[in-house]
C-alpha cells in the first residue's frame, strides 16, 4: 500500500483555493500510484477558522469541498480535514473531523477528541469532542484516523486530558495510524513534535503518517515538518519546513523501518525562515504585494529590512530614514549603508519640521512645563505618521518592528513606532534580534557591523540609552521569559535567584503596558507564548508585584 | 432563616481591595442577623481574571481571602466564589469554585459544571467541569450549590450542554437554590436573566438566590440586578442595577412569594448607565482621574462628552476643538457651546500649520498625486497626535469616540480618531448614538440640537457627508446587526429581503476593516456582541462574500 501526504499552505476561507489545491495533489498522487492521500486539519476552510464557524456558509463551502474532493476517489482514498455538523441538539455544533473518502463517497467520519483550548487555541469554543472511536478498513488495512492533539496524549500522560482516542482504538487492531494535523511552529516545536511522535509508536508499535500544514495564517506560522515514523521509532521522513510538500510512501518500506531521515533544527535558521513564511503570506494571502518601514540605523528596523526584502523582494520594500535633532550622524550612515546592500528604495525625510510645528501649536497649551516623555513620543508618533501617509499614498503597508523585549516593558510610543499591519519580530527578544542579526551576517556584512555592537538607543533625547530606562537587555530578557513563557509568579522568580527589586520593577513594567499591546500590530509568532491571542491579561488589573 | 446577597463591585486581582469589601459585608449582614451571606462568583479575585490563572501566586492569593473568610464565620456562613487547585493530575489545573464556609473553616466545595466557552467566554481554557453535585446541610436547611452558568440549562434545554446540574441535585432534596454570578450585561440580558431564573422555578419550584457582579472590568460591564426569586414566579427582590448593594431576605417570606418588585428595564437608559459605569470604573480601577477627547461638533464625540463629564466630574474632562479648513462653522460653535454647557475645560487648536508642515515634508515625495485619503488620514492622524501629546503632558486618558457602524466598515482612521484607552460607544451603532443623544437631550439641550439634526459628516474634505462612502445608517444598521450580532451568512442576509449588492459592499467592508480593528482600543460591551474578546475573525482570511 502507498501512502501520500501532502503538506499545502491553506489559506482560511479560501475554499476555491483550498480545493484546487488538494485537487492537484490528488491528480499527482494518483499518478504516483498512491492508495491514500492524506491532507491536514480543517483544510477544507484553513486553520484556525476562528468565528467564522459560526456561519452557515461556511461550513456550507467546507461541506462542498469534501463531496467534491469524494468524487475523485476513483482508485484512492482521500483523508481530508473538515468540520463537520453535530447532528444531535445537544452539545457544540460541530465536530473538528477527519473525513475518509472513497469509492465516490464519504465511507466513514471520525470525530476529534481532545480539543485544544489553551494558549492560541479555541477548539472548545466551536467543536464537540468525540466519543466513538473506529477504525477504517480500506484495500484489506485496518487504519486508525487521528486529528492533531488526538495523539499528543499518549496513554493517559497529558494531564490536559482525561481520553487517549489512540488508546481507545487499539481494541481494533488497526495497522497503522493517520494523523492529520495543524500544528504551529515554535522554535522548540519540531523537536517536541518527533519526541510525541516517538511516544506513540513505543507504546503502539505502529507506523504513524503525520500530516501538518505549511505556511502562515496572519499570526500563525505552520512550519510541515510532516513526518512518516516506523514502528521502530525511527523518523522514516520527514518533510521540509516551511515549503509545501507531497511524498509518497511505501507502507512495506515505513514498517520495516532502520532509515532516520531526520532534518537538522538549528533555532535561529528556523526562527528566519518562519519569519520569512510570515511576512510572505501576510502579503501574499492579503493580496497585498510592497512594504514600508522606518529605517533608524537601529538593529531592529534593520533585521526587520532583511527579512522584508527576502520575503517580498528588493523591489517591494521600501524604507525611510527619519532623522531628527537627536539623531546622531553614524545611525543615519548605518541606516543608509544597510538600504543600499539591500538594494531598496530609500529617502530621508527630516521630522524637525513637523516637530517644529507640533511644537507651536502645542505652545500655549503647553506653558511651564519642559521637555518630557511628550516630546520623546511626539518625535516616534511624527515618523509613524509619515510612514502611514506613504503607506496610504502608494500601498506599501507598514512593518512594525518592535521586539518582545520592548513591547513586554512597554518601552515604545502607542501609535508611534508601535504602527504597523504586522509585527515582524515582535516575538523575538532582543537578545535574540541580536542572534537573528548576526545569523544574517554569517557570510558577509549585510547589517552593517556598527549597527550590531553600538549600544542600543531610542535617540529621542540627547545621549540616550536604552539602558539609562531599562535593566541590561542579558538580565532583562531572562526574567521576561520567566514570567511570559513560563508564568513564573514573582515569588518564583525571586526564588530562583533574580534580585526581588528587580523583578517588582520588571513585572510593574510588563502589567502596566498591558494596554499598549491591546492595540498593537499582529504578532508573528515563534515561541511557545507571543504576546496577542496566546496571552490573555485583563488591562484594568491590578497586577501580582 | 436570613439570606443575604452582596452585589459588590470587584477589581481583578485586587484581593486586598476584594477581601476588605467583603468583609466590611458580612459585619454589616451579621448586625442584620444573617445566617448566610452569598458573594459573587470567582468574587475573590475578580472576574474574568484570564491567564492569571496560570500563575501560581494568584490562586494562592485567592485561597489566603478564602481562609481570612472562613474564620469570620461566627454566626454566620459565607458563601464565596473563589478558584480551587484540581487535585488530581487529570483534567484542567482550576476549578471555579463555590466554598461554603461555615464554623471557622471551608465546610463544603461545590464546583461550576457548566463552562461557558463562547462570546467573552473563555471558561474552559482553564477549569475542569464539575462531576459531583452535593447539597449542603446548615442549619436543618439543604442548600444546592450554583456557580452562574449552572442554572442556564434547565433540564438540558439549552444546546451547549449534555449536563443540567440543578437536576443532577434534586435527588437530595435541597430546600433552596444559591446561585453565585458574574453574568455581564447587554442591554437585553436582564430580561433574559429573568426569564431563566422563572425557567428554573418553574421546573423546581424552589427559591433561588441569584447573586451578580456590579462594576465593570475594562470592557466588560457587570450590572448587578441580583434576584431572589419566590417558587411561585415572583421576583421577590430586583436589586438596583449599576449600585453595590447588601440586603437581607427572609426564607419564610420568599417562600411565601405573591410580592413583585421587578424594575423596568428601558433599553438606553440602561446603555447609558452601563457606559457610565464603564468609565467610572476603567478610571478608578487604572488609578486615573481625567480624560481628555476631541471635539469635532458631531454627535459621537458630544456623547463621548457628556458621558465623561458625568462619570468623571467636569473638572476631570478636558476637550480639544480641533478644526481644519474643512471644518464647517456651525461645528466648531456646536463643540463649544456643548463645551460650555457642560463646564468643561475646552481649548481651539488648529491643526492647519502641522498639516503644512506635513505635506511641505512629503511634497517631494507626493510628486503627481492628488488629494486622497491619505490627506484625509493625515487631519485625523494630527488631532490624534495633539490629543496623545496633551494626555502625555497633563495625564489625560484619551477617551475613542467611534461608533460601532464606523468601527465596523472601518469608517475611521487608524491611529487618528481611533485613538485612545477606551472605546466609549464603540458597541453602539450610529443609530443607537443619536438615540442616546435624544436620551441624553429628555429634559434639556444639552447637546445642541444642531449636532443631532445635521447630516453626519467627518469634514475631512470639502462638503464631504458620511452618506457618500456609506448606505444611510438605517439600512447600514440593520445589515450590520444582522451580520455581527446574528452572524447571518451572505444568503441568509439576501434570502431575508436585504438587497444583494448592498449586502455585498456592506460585509467586503465589515470584512476589510478586521485589521484595524484588532488594533482599536478596548469597546466598552453592551450588546451580545461587541467587538474586541467576545468576536474572534482571522484578519488574513478570504471572507464570505
Amino acid at each position: 500500500m502507498k501512502i501520500a501526504l501532502a503538506q499545502l499552505n491553506y489559506h482560511i476561507g479560501n475554499f476555491e483555493g483550498n480545493l484546487a489545491q488538494m485537487q492537484a495533489a490528488v491528480t499527482k498522487a494518483k499518478s504516483l500510484k498512491a492508495d491514500i492521500i492524506l491532507f491536514g486539519e480543517l483544510a477544507t476552510c484553513g486553520y484556525p477558522p476562528r468565528d467564522f464557524l459560526e456561519f452557515d456558509d461556511f461550513i456550507q463551502k467546507s461541506y462542498e469541498s469534501v463531496e467534491i474532493l469524494a468524487k475523485m476517489t476513483k482508485n484512492i482514498a482521500i483523508v481530508v480535514g473538515s468540520p463537520f455538523r453535530n447532528p444531535r441538539v445537544e452539545g457544540k455544533d460541530l465536530y473538528n473531523s477527519a473525513f475518509f473518502l472513497a469509492d465516490g463517497k464519504i465511507k466513514q467520519v471520525q470525530h476529534k477528541t481532545l480539543l485544544p483550548t489553551y494558549d492560541i487555541f479555541d477548539e472548545y469554543r466551536y467543536f464537540e469532542p468525540a466519543s466513538e472511536w473506529n477504525v477504517v478498513e480500506y484495500k484489506g488495512k485496518r487504519i486508525a484516523l487521528s486529528v492533531c492533539e488526538d495523539i499528543w496524549n499518549v496513554g493517559n500522560a497529558n494531564p490536559l486530558y482525561t481520553i487517549c482516542p489512540v488508546d481507545e482504538m487499539m481494541a481494533q487492531k488497526p495497522d497503522f495510524v493517520l494523523n492529520l494535523s495543524a500544528s504551529p511552529f515554535d522554535a522548540e516545536h519540531a523537536a517536541v513534535r518527533i519526541h510525541t511522535l516517538r511516544a506513540n509508536v513505543e507504546r503502539y508499535h505502529l507506523p504513524f503518517f503525520y500530516c501538518n500544514h505549511v505556511g502562515s495564517q496572519t499570526d500563525i506560522i505552520f512550519d510541515g515538518g510532516s513526518i512518516v515514523m516506523s514502528p521502530d521509532g525511527n523518523v522514516f521522513d520527514e518533510m521540509p519546513y516551511f515549503e509545501t510538500c507531497l511524498r509518497v510512501y511505501d507502507l512495506e518500506k515505513v514498517m520495516q523501518g532502520g532509515v532516520s531521515n531526520e532534518q537538522p533544527k538549528p533555532k535561529i535558521q528556523l526562527i528566519h525562515d518562519a519569519l520569512l513564511s510570515g511576512i510572505r503570506d501576510y502579503f501574499q494571502k492579503s493580496g497585498l504585494k510592497r512594504a514600508i518601514l522606518g529605517l533608524s540605523g537601529g538593529i531592529d528596523s534593520a533585521v526587520v529590512a532583511v527579512m522584508a526584502q527576502r520575503a517580498l523582494g528588493a523591489g517591494n520594500v521600501r524604507v525611510l530614514l527619519m532623522p531628527s535633532q537627536f539623531s546622531s550622524d553614524h545611525s543615519v550612515n548605518d541606516a543608509r549603508k544597510l538600504a543600499q546592500t539591500l538594494n531598496i528604495q530609500y529617502d530621508v525625510v527630516a521630522v524637525q519640521s513637523v516637530y517644529d510645528a507640533y511644537m507651536k501649536t502645542l505652545e500655549p497649551h503647553f506653558t511651564a512645563t519642559g521637555f518630557n516623555i511628550t516630546e520623546e513620543n511626539l518625535q516616534a508618533r511624527i515618523r509613524g505618521m509619515l510612514l502611514m501617509a506613504m503607506s496610504n499614498k502608494f500601498g506599501n503597508i507598514l512593518l512594525n518592528t518592535s521586539n518582545k523585549s520592548e513591547m513586554a516593558v512597554g518601552y515604545g510610543t502607542l501609535y508611534g513606532d508601535m504602527c504597523g499591519g504586522i509585527a515582524v519580530i515582535g516575538d523575538l527578544y532582543k537578545t535574540e534580534v541580536y542572534e537573528l542579526a548576526r545569523y544574517i551576517n554569517k557570510d558577509s556584512e549585510i547589517i552593517p557591523n556598527n549597527t550590531i555592537t553600538k549600544p542600543p538607543s531610542a535617540e529621542l533625547r540627547p545621549g540616550q540609552k536604552d539602558s539609562d530606562s531599562l535593566p541590561d537587555y542579558d538580565i532583562l530578557d531572562k526574567v521576561l521569559f520567566q514570567y511570559i513563557e513560563k508564568r513564573q509568579s514573582p515569588k518564583a522568580l525571586i526564588a530562583a535567584g533574580f534580585d526581588a527589586g528587580l523583578v517588582a520593577r520588571v513585572l510593574k513594567m510588563v502589567n502596566f503596558n498591558e494596554f499598549k499591546r491591546e492595540q498593537t500590530a499582529p504578532v508573528l509568532r515563534v515561541s511557545s507564548k507571543a504576546f496577542g491571542m496566546g496571552r490573555r491579561m485583563p488591562i484594568v488589573g491590578k497586577y501580582l508585584g
